[in-house]
């Protein structure tokens, strides 16, 4: 196990690698010299330079890029708080495999691998309306799952999830948090209706009476009101940042994932960046909250590491220019005034 | 030539094209069954769904993609509105050619055709604020290179301009047909100071003045206080309208181009979406009043078709799922409760 008590995680949040700012330095003087004016290229320039810390090189490459899917149960499942039964977890997951998904089409498209990592979907997390979701125990078992699943070598970590409710999970640990209940956090979904609403609503109200003894420690309430394929997520941001792999979020449920980290130090995602902002409703205002500026705003709301996938085109366009482009002195263009 | 007068154009925007919706339907119906809650891929879905439409196809596809970029001169640049001179139209018409370019970068991965298209480089406009900047021949002419430009085969045609300048001839054309003169729509363009914004703010409002008599006229408009690269643009709108090709177009210049001909016909763009919207100031606004929703907001501002670019990549990534995603009978998915 990479982490044999939460204490272990908290320690690892202590000495987190910064990436090499001499590269984003060196990343910046490319760009000034490339022909357009400086800034023109806004985010893509952001991008490149980002990528150049955390890669640790002038001209970041993206040869191997990879998109891991976590997927899971949830026992607040049996609280109707989904349009779907949970069995479509698994479905969806076979689904992957046969590359019949979404998120098959955007990763060939963008030139990535896709690994699915399926955890223990017949052992459902406890309803966290009336226990804990997770002991620490499984807890610290996704964690480490999902920290083994990101590999060393890869270039640009993308990552997204699976699970039937796990949008009510989201909202869980987003409503532990940041404060503000259900009413600020829980939204539709995959496509609920009004009543269905109304027991997301409740669940996570339910979720915070249950464990208010607790809503003061992040990792604990990543345990007991979180999900394992939420864990995994949170384990693949820390194995990326210990190798040093910039990570794209998907959605609402990938970012809440990360909220408990990110809740023990500030600079837990400066690895990272939001691929897309989803329609969930909460998705905008949990991505304010932590300071994240969405690279796509689609409407979507799929999950899968949809949205994450999409940027990771943007990403390309970003170092396709970074690295192709002439300068001034090579095209024989003017300079400005 | 296309068209021998100004009424040549009105005739063509008063009988257009409407694509096929039975081919929009049944995007529609396809999208339904694939294995995701509806309406999920948001505006993926929606950009299937139009280019349906308008290539009359269930299953569009974007085997052939052109990206048109025009460029010409502007004789208000001698009023100081621009940080560079002149000259860099022409050589960044060069950078095109020799494959420097952010666009060239952009093309190559979206893949996409490169054309450039350099209307008179050497016969700048006339200065707006005390002359027509082209007469209704010479403005004809350009528009009619536009519209020779598209191939009446390709599938999507995106546009977007190169000319030092070129920022204040579309802040001209939208204060003229928009209102609100050149404290509403100047912006700093590539980057120039307080002075030269003050300036082209007083070349909008000469400009103004100068016209009045002729701002009821939105292809007169066009002609007096317009450029040869957004007239080149707008004949590619009408070309590409005229084929039945979706067009994306690029920022605040590329869309001004089209704003005469949307001014004279409210359907006249239904077959256009807007690839970014740009930090130019004057960009959001003027989408606004078109009814346009950008696809990216990344703050560029660089012109020469980037954003739509970019853009690109969406639609790619669109009919990927559309085309590629197994139904819920295929895959043994559940469908909603």
């Amino acid at each position: 196990m990479q982490f044999d008590s939460l204490d272990d995680i908290r320690a690892c949040c202590r000495d987190l690698p910064k990436g090499d700012v001499r590269f984003a330095e060196a990343a910046v003087r490319r760009q000034q010299n490339l022909t357009k004016p400086p800034g023109s290229l806004g985010r893509l320039e952001e991008l490149a330079i980002w990528l150049a810390q955390w890669q640790g090189r002038e001209s970041p490459r993206l040869d191997r890029v990879t998109i891991t899917v976590f997927a899971g149960n949830h026992g607040v499942a049996s609280r109707g708080v989904s349009a779907y039964p949970p069995e479509v977890t698994a479905q969806m997951v076979a689904n992957f495999t046969a590359g019949g998904a979404a998120i098959n089409q955007i990763a060939k498209l963008a030139g990535a691998d896709l690994r699915v990592v399926p955890i223990e979907l017949d052992r459902p997390t406890r309803d966290f309306t009336t226990a804990a979701a997770m002991d620490a125990a499984e807890f610290l078992g996704a964690v480490d799952i999902g920290y083994r699943a990101v590999p060393a070598d890869c270039d640009l970590l993308a990552v997204g999830e699976m699970g039937i409710a796990n949008t009510t999970t989201a909202a869980m640990l987003c409503a532990a948090l940041l404060g503000g209940g259900g009413a600020r956090w829980a939204g539709r979904g995959t496509g609920v209706d009004d009543g269905g609403l109304s027991r997301k609503r409740a669940a996570i109200d339910a979720g915070l009476h249950f464990h208010r003894d607790i809503l003061w420690d992040p990792l604990a309430v990543a345990a007991a009101l979180g999900g394992r394929e939420l864990a995994g997520i949170a384990g693949a941001l820390l194995a990326a940042r210990k190798h040093g792999i910039p990570v794209l979020l998907d959605g609402f449920v990938a970012t809440s994932a990360v909220l408990p980290l990110a809740r023990l130090d500030r600079g837990m995602l400066d690895h990272c960046r939001a691929g897309h902002v989803s329609a969930e409703s909460g998705h905008r205002d949990l991505l304010r909250e932590l300071g994240l500026v969405p690279l796509l705003d689609l409407d979507m709301r799929l999950g899968e590491a949809s949205g994450a996938g999409v940027a990771i085109l943007l990403l390309r366009a970003a170092l396709a220019c970074h690295a192709g482009m002439a300068t001034f002195t090579e095209a024989g263009v003017s300079n400005a005034d």
